[in-house]
């Protein structure tokens, strides 16, 4: 592999069948966008959508959108395609609020469905926000509530007889890893706990198979690699057997199986639907509908073999040039990104932002590299993984103005 | 005042201080548009403002705008001009999420700062959704938790030394009658309860003094008054001597003192920050940023001032028609609304719909008209009361088609 040419990498360039999803999106001239994984690039079809959703639907036709441009549809629209990204029934996913509130709701529902109950598992690596809201919720609800956290070589130990529910995300934020999802969920399973499987770092990245691995609830997020926009609504998925057995936590009017019947008592609307809770971003929610539409016509066998080859052509790059590797190296159990370790990996980064090539750095030392095969190029990971090398093997990092430290990393 | 012409009506519109606020607006052609205060309109600004945020931010400078074109801020940014139409200081709002969620956040946080106190107390005629989440939080926690829900003369009676918080709509929704918001207040706080008010129809539309008041939570909407498009974010406001004593039930990596160490423990931010949840729709946002700014360069006074001119107009225009006045007649009591009733109440707003006058319907028989000072003209209330007039008095809305039932009234 040592060998490669450019010539070689144009070849498999040429010879891609995603190549032309590139074409569908906005990717800034001279930039490797390596940070998809944190932001998804612009769809090209986006910027019209929403021109025309603000002057014509909102502009115009103003309240009467909701009925004659079906706003209201939407959140279950939008769920809709997501369920066939990430092996669901239609019905069982629904578009709304943000992945933190929405890891609330389902583990609320967990508890719910598991009452004596009071443990939610996780694991000490899991995405902050996902810890945060399990202690919140648990310290909410006081009395025997809280949250185990154990490393992950301990989650089977850690599964005792007061566990409600195990929350893990599928495709570690930092390390790439994941997490063999049937196996975890069978054993939860077995444990007589329930699963809630965050897929930020799946849905859109890698082949997802929810009802297949038996899994209860989901969540994940609409602004990664699904390319929704900043702070795109996240989606939620409960299992159809779950679905009319729960209480919702966060009962707002837009959940309600009436809402402009204006009753007074709260009468939870059958199915997903009663995961809803207030009104929707319309906004934000059209632009996810772009970015998620593409995703359904991607082969997702494909996406993921250009995704693990973009991985393992880039740790190939950069082998012997001072880097930890900190992801997998077997790409088959690895999700679509790189992740690598530096103890000087944030002047590292901004190092390589300054010449061009766009990852992230994850505290205390990680360099993140998100893969997107929708519209990077196998050029592209060629040429960011040697500006790496060499600002690595050159000390370049060095420079007084990449250590000074931005808000957000 | 029956004696009015059209001619003096385009007088007043002559003289009218806020009327060069119009230009703002996209109003479209033809339409008496009488619902702002379920959909606003569309500032002129916003979509160019969509634009550059999508191709030039989110296009171009992608992850970088998080710093570069201070995303990060746009939630404090915009909370801080929100604060100034509610009275309030800055750091004392945020914009965040949805108003249903913030009143399951503030309805959380008055629960904790008032321990051994498990009721929230509210009128039967509140909004749905404020109602629903109270119940969803009450059944949620269990025990001695519950919703007290009387009709608004038993509201003194039901304060308790079992009640923890007392939340109420500033405006009603659907009489548009208004609390005397210190009053209600005072004696909340004399029963040892603290007060969460809901000012969704109330921000933008008429001064409010929270901090004069001596409130202590407050959540509201932005797609209303505000004009931030639908379902734009709501916001929420803690009295400064309240934000560092609450345990956010909702603890989001965005609430985190720290978000971007990617600690494993919660530490909620200090002060107003803490309220923050997931990641913000950025899109969201920005359209309500623009809604928001013109709001605070208009005179408040002046707007209240229209506004109650233009409902003494609307209901003296159509009294004798037949319809029921289902709002106080003595303007200082009401909202920037005017409500009638009707058993036919339904097929008559479907009538005026269809003849260019857009107002909406609330069950079981309410006919709502909004009144938005800053984009509608004394002229347009003048004709939007006379064909409201002829519709009932022609029994117009007999027809057919206006029987048929719409899924969003």
């Amino acid at each position: 592999m040592t060998e490669l040419t450019s010539e070689e990498i144009a070849a498999w360039d040429a010879c891609d069948p995603l190549a032309p999803f590139r074409e569908e999106f906005h990717v800034p001239e001279g930039l490797y966008y390596l940070d998809g994984n944190s932001l998804g690039a612009l769809p090209r079809k986006t910027p019209e959508r929403i021109r025309t959703l603000i002057e014509d639907e909102w502009g115009h036709d103003l309240i009467k959108s909701w009925n004659a441009h079906d706003w209201i549809h939407l959140p279950r629209r939008v769920g809709d395609q997501i369920a066939r990204l990430i092996g669901a029934d239609a019905g069982e996913v629904i578009a709304a609020d943000t992945t933190s509130i929405n890891l609330f709701k389902m583990l609320g529902a967990a508890l719910g469905l598991r009452p004596g109950r009071g443990i939610i598992v996780s694991e000490q690596e899991n995405f902050p926000t996902d810890l945060y809201i399990a202690q919140g919720l648990s310290s909410f609800l006081g009395g025997e509530h809280g949250l185990r956290m154990v490393p992950r070589s301990e989650l089977n130990d850690a599964l005792g007889d007061d566990v409600a529910v195990v929350a893990l995300t599928h495709v570690d934020f930092k390390t790439g890893e994941v997490h063999d999802m049937a196996e975890v969920t069978r054993r939860a399973h077995d444990a007589g706990a329930l699963v809630v499987w965050d897929l930020s770092h799946s849905v859109g990245a890698l082949p997802v198979e929810l009802n297949a691995s038996g899994a209860d609830f989901a969540v994940g997020c609409g602004y990664k690699y699904l390319n929704g926009g900043p702070g795109a609504p996240a989606f939620l998925f409960v299992a159809k057997r779950h679905q009319d057995d729960i209480d919702p936590p966060l009962s707002g009017w837009m959940g309600h199986a009436s809402p402009f019947a204006f009753d007074a008592d709260y009468r939870p609307a059958p199915g997903i639907g009663r995961q809803l809770c207030g009104t929707p971003s319309i906004l934000a929610m059209a632009a996810l509908e772009v970015g998620v539409e593409i995703a359904t016509r991607v082969d997702m066998k494909e996406l993921r073999k250009k995704s693990q080859r973009m991985g393992d052509l880039f740790l190939e790059l950069v082998e012997g040039c001072g880097l930890e590797i900190a992801c997998p190296l077997e790409s088959k159990r690895r999700g679509s990104q790189v992740s690598l370790r530096h103890d000087d990996g944030y002047p590292i980064m901004q190092a390589l932002i300054a010449n061009g090539v766009i990852g992230d750095f994850r505290a205390p030392d990680v360099l993140r590299f998100g893969l997107t095969p929708l519209y990077l190029r196998y050029s592209d990971v060629w040429e960011a993984a040697l500006v790496l090398k060499k600002i690595v093997e050159t000390e370049a990092w060095r420079r007084p103005e990449f250590q000074k430290r931005q808000l957000v990393t």
